[in-house]
């Protein structure tokens, strides 16, 4: 088995180009480059500039359909985007318009930049400093900003906008000024986003889409992926690495393994989990890797948070002596607050797509062997492991992490209204092996970290950015992700029924929805189904946790959330309903009805919750830190 | 008279700090210091790294009320800023949340930095290299960009995103790491945008507000206002220049004034207005400073933009010997696509806060003063002027600006439905003096230029940064505006009537509004009446008219409109009106019986136009311009 087989998700196909003209239009190129990458849908707002582009959506010379979907602004189409590169794990694209548009979305794609989302942002510029018009040169065109104290003097800054992103939130940025290389840079960006799995940009004047360019490239690489883009390891260092590993893991007995988010970021998730099915090692999920190990395994543990961890969960992890943490990725957020504890004796090791960290937790010694890429030393891992020489040897009175670990209130059983500890014991019933879980940012976030998740199921959330009014945009791209790739994200189809197809399930505050709330029109334009439940707790919760609990400035104005889907478009009702649930009794009458029920459309609950209702999980992260 | 009582509109108080403790908060210094220049209500989300500020909004110590509007989300809230200085001609200010929420701001702050509109941009940031404990120094904290490719090795850059904006999209911008210079450096950065009439920027360390600081510069600077920051000019210039001025006007027998943006953003419309009437010159606009010259003055003439002009008034401008233009602002859209003529042997006098250029079109001879405010000569001019030396000999088959200019199809007066020919006719009607007008970038921005305006109107629009979306939160902003200072803009009380409160108008196309609607929820919350027209065309027809007329990408999700304010919290429609207008006899009844009304709530009408409908002033600006 070879990488290229290895990478399995990694399947961008060969478009079909090798008889294509030698010359097409620029528009023609990159729309059929984003084909051979396997984006199939690209997210923006039509705009003066990138209207040029849009035309060859209809061109028949494209021959595959790639899908425009329109949002209501930038932002949101910059969430929808990263939403898609998060569930397809191939790079989503964003398109929008210089300036008044590519701005607007530039916070989405920092949140894509922080999270390591692939997405290509392809900005429609206009006449610049390129024309053969020196007044265009150097006057004050429509979206540009002019200089600052010399506006009438002298022209603008044409790049300005271009120097704001460059090598801060991109790791590769392109302002197309040759037609001559144009698809050179083209693929250079998106050969720089796979390998990095971080945002570029695409600067390309709108007059570039209609001129004819070589084709060349779409014949000589027919697809850009990341078995041939990614950091490479040396023979000798995949051998030298895998064998430590090995050596190590050969001499516990009480190894763990620990996925974070990089691991699901460079597509091996379904690796991982045959390493530890075959291996029986314990796992254990960071917060920003939760869903990546199977939960429903025998071998799941729990997510570790340091202190903020559940406390049976810290106990097994603390027993284990060899952690072995695939995909690391360090922040406060991900790492309990840096409160990150081993056991006294424990051997970890760090992979990592670009170095190994190998670290004694009592000798405090370190190694770190750079360019070495983890996704070579899993693939050696799997095929050279001797399965005899393991010692396994857990205490047995440690279980599978289950839904009991979760402990709540006594009095939480007596109550009839609905409250996020009853969430965290009652809607893990409810979801189904296959579903994707999206959530935003807020104090519902903190509460699903301990869900028990069933197994294929794919938790979808922003957990450094942490923006609120991300999640509902993100629903959308995922939900149109979902239509171009179903079933992409089931890595062992046997868990999932075959005619049970996966729900998409969204769970929003209402603090944070009113940000991006009129992408709900653009799911109903789209038929993208899902079941939304609008936490609605009156406000903004999470920062009444941390602050002004009583404050007006932590209210939002209430909403009548049930009116919003007839009134963004669905004036019938065909392809929605909306409801209020208020009591546990109502929620779970209604979601015993849905459970198995497929997904035709939007469900919208509004749960009512209490204003300062939180979960501990909350309240122990605010312990933790203080603002 | 004083230039200190010349800006009259520059009133901005002594916040009676007197008796100020020497020693304050931060939080407190900063509101307070807002509240002195002028600065009543301040926009923004609440975010974990700006709590500690807004909790001074609820401080005894204040004494004074700042209001807090909490908007849905930062864009929105941007765009309402910016509309609020736009209204009351004084800093307004923002704040967010590091990253999350500031850069969802950028593109409403870009904008303004365009169009030269006083914002202040406060930014909550965490803790950051500032921190005494190291591992918050190197480590990723939420909101904030790991480093791109050693993320987990090595610390943030704490001041990427300031980096991002610094001198881009700022005239002054501070990063407080110092407390002890902190209260120096909010004055100098609200010193430099009251100069340069550009947005500003605060990032302050959530830590900062509650820490001590001497409260001394309230004191020695009661206030901080335009007459003390904008840029001097010597009493030996003002006096050489003025002359100059004056000896080209007398000369001349067919001047004219042409009014641009910059006088009304350096407070001197009033001081234009009387210039004048005093002389009796012919006045016209530019199309960025349309409603600064009084269009019911028997001397206003139209707005003059190149060959985008109305034929008439491009005759009367070309008939003029002097041109004499206060506060130009060159730029493809003020200038009719740079398209801007004169009389062969015109003289063109431009005046702007920093120079003074004259141009001679004849010899093409041209000469620049640098260092030349034009409040300082207009000042003079007026208390200079011998109007006895004045021979004025205009072309008497020349009239005053009026709405027979507009030459609209003849079978236009056959229609039934509502068309925008039909919308420029009958509109002007409506309106009624001292009303405020606001229109979104969109086809109806282009029929509203020549729009004959009542006396002591204001029209708000973005002229030259053209982002969709942003009239509807700008106009938030304007109506908390007149909420604080009721009646600012108008200079001339006796052409209002006493006991006639000046309407909130604003024209929204559908395209537009989907971007930013749920601020009208915070309309309503913050109980700002207003008229809205939402012009529902079916999609973006101003890009229809550019490319793709009948592409789908055109094309938005039909919304019920009307049905939007009861969702965002009307719920009994005691504060809102909601109506569909589809044919001109609807209209016209229901705007008879709106006309004299006081404006109690919000009216929202849908105004069904034709999805192809556009005005002859646009189809102009596509032919003069392509994309």
């Amino acid at each position: 088995m070879t990488v290229s087989d290895f990478l399995s998700k990694d399947d961008a196909k060969d478009g079909g180009f090798a008889d294509v003209p030698e010359r097409i239009p620029l528009g023609e190129y990159l729309l059929k480059r984003l084909i051979s990458i396997g984006t199939k849908s690209v997210f923006g707002v039509p705009g003066d500039y990138n209207l040029s582009l849009l035309e060859y959506f209809y061109d028949d010379n494209l021959k595959t359909d790639i899908k425009w979907i329109g949002c209501c602004n930038e932002l949101n189409a910059s969430y929808a985007a990263d939403g898609y590169s998060r569930y397809t794990g191939r790079i989503s694209c964003l398109l929008t318009t210089l300036g008044v548009g590519e701005l607007g979305a530039l916070s989405g794609v920092a949140g894509a930049c922080c999270e390591d989302v692939r997405v290509l942002h392809v900005v429609g510029i206009g006449k610049n400093e390129l024309s053969d018009e020196a007044q265009i040169r150097d006057r004050n065109m429509h979206h540009m900003l002019p200089d600052m104290y010399e506006g009438n003097m002298k022209g603008p800054n044409h790049r300005i906008y271009y120097e704001m992103i460059k090598g801060r939130i991109s790791c590769s940025s392109e302002y197309l000024d040759d037609i001559t290389v144009a698809c050179d840079r083209i693929d250079k960006v998106i050969r720089d986003i796979l390998r990095h799995s971080k945002p570029g940009y695409l600067f390309i004047p709108s007059s570039f889409f209609d001129q004819m360019v070589e084709s060349r490239n779409l014949v000589t690489s027919p697809t850009l992926c990341l078995k041939n883009e990614r950091f490479m390891t040396s023979e000798n260092d995949i051998e030298r690495i895998t064998d430590l590993v090995l050596s190590s893991l050969y001499g516990s007995s009480t190894p763990a393994l620990l996925g974070d988010v990089k691991t699901d970021r460079f597509g091996i998730n379904k690796q991982l989990n045959e390493f530890a099915e075959m291996t029986g090692i314990w796992c254990f999920s960071t917060v920003s890797g939760k869903s990546i190990l199977d939960e429903s395994s025998k071998y799941y543990m729990g997510v570790y948070n340091g202190n903020c961890s559940l406390q049976s969960v810290k106990e097994k992890f603390l027993s284990c002596d060899l952690i072995i943490n695939f995909g690391i990725d360090i922040n406060e957020a991900n790492y309990g607050f840096f409160s990150y504890d081993y056991k006294n004796d424990a051997k970890v090791i760090q992979l990592h797509p670009r170095y190994v960290r190998f670290f004694d937790n009592k000798t405090k010694q370190e190694e770190i062997f750079q360019n070495v890429n983890f996704i070579d030393i899993l693939d050696r891992l799997i095929h050279t492991i001797d399965l005899k020489q393991l010692g396994l040897s857990y205490d047995p009175s440690f279980k599978s992490f289950s839904n009991d670990d979760l402990v709540i209130p006594e009095h939480e059983y007596t109550l009839s209204h609905i409250t996020q500890p009853y969430l965290q014991k009652y809607l893990p019933n409810y979801f189904n092996p296959g579903d994707i879980i999206i959530s935003d940012t807020g104090s519902f976030q903190f509460a699903l970290r301990d869900f028990k998740l069933p197994s294929q199921s794919k938790l979808i959330t922003q957990n450094l950015y942490l923006a609120i009014g991300t999640a509902l945009p993100m629903a959308l791209g995922v939900g149109i992700g979902m239509q171009d790739y179903p079933r992409n994200h089931i890595f062992d189809d046997s868990k999932v029924d075959k005619d049970y197809k996966p729900k998409l399930i969204l769970f929003e505050g209402d603090g944070s929805a009113i940000m991006t709330v009129q992408e709900l029109s653009t799911m109903i334009r789209y038929k993208v189904p899902m079941e939304i439940f609008l936490l609605n707790n009156n406000g903004y919760t999470i920062e009444r946790a941390i602050k002004g609990p009583t404050r007006s400035y932590n209210d939002i104005m209430p909403w009548k959330w049930t009116l919003l889907l007839e009134a963004f478009g669905d004036f019938d009702g065909g392809f929605t309903k909306s409801e209020v649930l208020k009591t546990r009794k109502q929620m779970e009458a209604k979601l015993e009805k849905l459970k198995l029920k497929s997904q035709t459309g939007i469900e919208f609950h509004e749960v009512i919750l209490g204003t300062f209702d939180i979960s501990t999980q909350l309240s122990q992260m605010i312990a933790s830190t203080s603002q």
